[in-house]
């Protein structure tokens, strides 16, 4: 006797697009996962001296992504989102859970999602060991584990007065693709067609923020938009920090927009996925190196400073080294608040 | 400068409803979570020589509750159904994540489903320690974390041939309470009132779980009916079963009904969350002490059986002791799936 299912229910369901096959599990090489799906539980079994980092991503159809999002790049990006918060801690990926609600069985789109999934999965060598499908309005939600020697974590508060501010890669491009999207702005399609990747298939800075864990004093993702993100630390780490608009990294597509719209969606523009960190001045040879190293840039672009009294502890500076006055600085900071809008 | 929010952002929300307080984390007493919510990631450090069970439930509404339901008992049964998980492999908690998509910003309604999910959060020493909060259609998705010696899980897969099969507490009171609700059986408001804790307000079974880690071959959570789940342990024991559907263990309520709404609800009713369990013959003494150590009803229901052939491993038995043909077989079986209905 069998469970009672449909031509594709619950449990074939699982079975067929989201069981992780021995290929996948083959990426656990330190056997930190001791039991996969099909369980009531997964089991982790870390290694000595690691303590095992924890994040948790929920991706809602509407809201984060467009109803007709190809599946593939969603399945992709849905991981990618997690591997990035992963990243600014400096842990090294080692699988994660899945809860996903649909709408339908479409066997299609679960095919391509997976697909996706699967690819980027593999790529960090991080497997899917556990989770739950329902139906409901299309819903996603990752819990990702990474491993991390103790103690090297890099978390948000450990930023000091003095040390220099740093973003990796460059700010801004996905706030442009949506804007584009939204014909808010006029790009063309070539130019589109290459930015757009930055929105739909962000790239974890995995190998980053491993390296990252000896030099950084404090990191995390870019999410939500650079200077909102940043105020985590600064809150976190009970400092302030003095941020160059100018010296913020733009792609070239962006560098053609207005100084208005380029500022704005560098400083703001949530979906980068980049790495922000801050460090003593003493490692900037090291960062240099690293940059050249994984290929990618990293740019200073402002320091921590002594905190200033409540609300007024980050202070923007436009190209002429001017502080941004208090009309200026809201009309700049549209940070991505997921209520607010 | 602060993240631009509404009167209740996302952040405030975070803060105000979801951060675990001091209070909350002082249960973690032996400081495996060693950073909580506010940063990338969340970090544990488990204890020398435990593993780590981890657990993922997605509830969405009008699919696992109603719009209606009282949201207090919803964030309390929200982390039950986890706990439940981590009972069936004999984990104790250690904590959660929550990520929840939120279709507004309801102050009422947040804090009776926090206080809910905080007082059984509490009361198991299971704090909250990150997650993700949104807009969308009400989904809860909670991923929950155990600590087990390592070695010691109960496992879907060890049951052996000649062992009994046990269940605790008493099985198909959620469902009779959803038949009372949906008005396809009539029951007292006295009587709908007793019962339907059983479907709003279920007890994980946490220490039965930890004393049956030397005890029990096999074992799971009932949650999507005793017999549909049962052949999950079939399944990857690869051995059979012979249940005494007389022999199932139901309430006085229940008990009222017929017997076909008797057998179908106590063997197919979903949401139970009693443990099953296999244990070799050898153990029954053990049983029962734990039963009165625990005050926990444990009724002895069946045997495992070597392997018969494909699709036919379960058999079940009426009151007198004879097989159910295949016709009988099917109409009792309606094991709850997602997809299929």
């Amino acid at each position: 006797m069998q469970p009672k299912s449909s031509p594709l229910g619950e449990f074939d369901l699982i079975q067929r697009f989201f069981k992780t096959g021995a290929d996948a599990m083959h990426s656990n090489k330190e056997k930190v996962i001791t039991l996969g799906i099909g369980d009531d539980c997964a089991l982790l079994n870390p290694a000595a001296g690691e303590e095992i980092a924890i994040t948790n991503d929920m991706l809602v159809e509407g809201r984060h992504f467009f109803a007709n999002t190809n599946p593939e790049l969603l399945g992709r990006k849905s991981l990618a989102v997690n591997l990035s918060d992963l990243a600014a801690m400096g842990a090294r990926p080692i699988g994660f859970t899945l809860a996903i609600a649909l709408p339908k069985v479409d066997a299609a789109w679960l095919e391509a999602f997976s697909k996706g999934m699967f690819a980027i999965a593999n790529e960090y060598s991080c497997p899917l060991f556990g989770g739950d499908t329902t139906a409901g309005p299309l819903t996603i939600s990752i819990t990702a584990f990474g491993s991390i020697p103790s103690g090297k974590a890099i978390r948000r508060s450990g930023a000091k007065a003095g040390d220099d501010i740093w973003v990796s890669g460059t700010v801004g491009d996905a706030r442009l693709t949506l804007a584009a999207l939204r014909h808010e702005i006029n790009l063309s399609d070539d130019e589109l067609k290459q930015i757009e990747q930055r929105m739909h298939n962000p790239t974890p800075r995995v190998d980053l923020g491993i390296k990252l864990r000896d030099v950084a004093s404090s990191a995390l993702d870019v999410s939500d938009g650079l200077v909102g993100d940043l105020n985590h630390i600064l809150n976190q780490s009970q400092v302030g920090a003095e941020i160059f608009l100018d010296s913020l990294p733009k792609s070239t597509s962006l560098k053609k927009q207005s100084e208005v719209i380029q500022n704005q969606f560098a400083a703001c523009g949530g979906d980068d996925y980049e790495i922000c960190f801050t460090a003593p001045i003493g490692k900037r040879e090291a960062i240099a190196e690293i940059s050249k190293v994984l290929n990618v840039p990293i740019t200073r672009i402002g320091s921590i400073t002594a905190k200033e009294k409540a609300n007024e502890n980050m202070r923007l500076l436009n190209q002429n080294g001017e502080l941004l006055n208090n009309a200026q600085t809201a009309a700049l900071l549209k940070s991505f608040d997921h209520f607010a809008k």
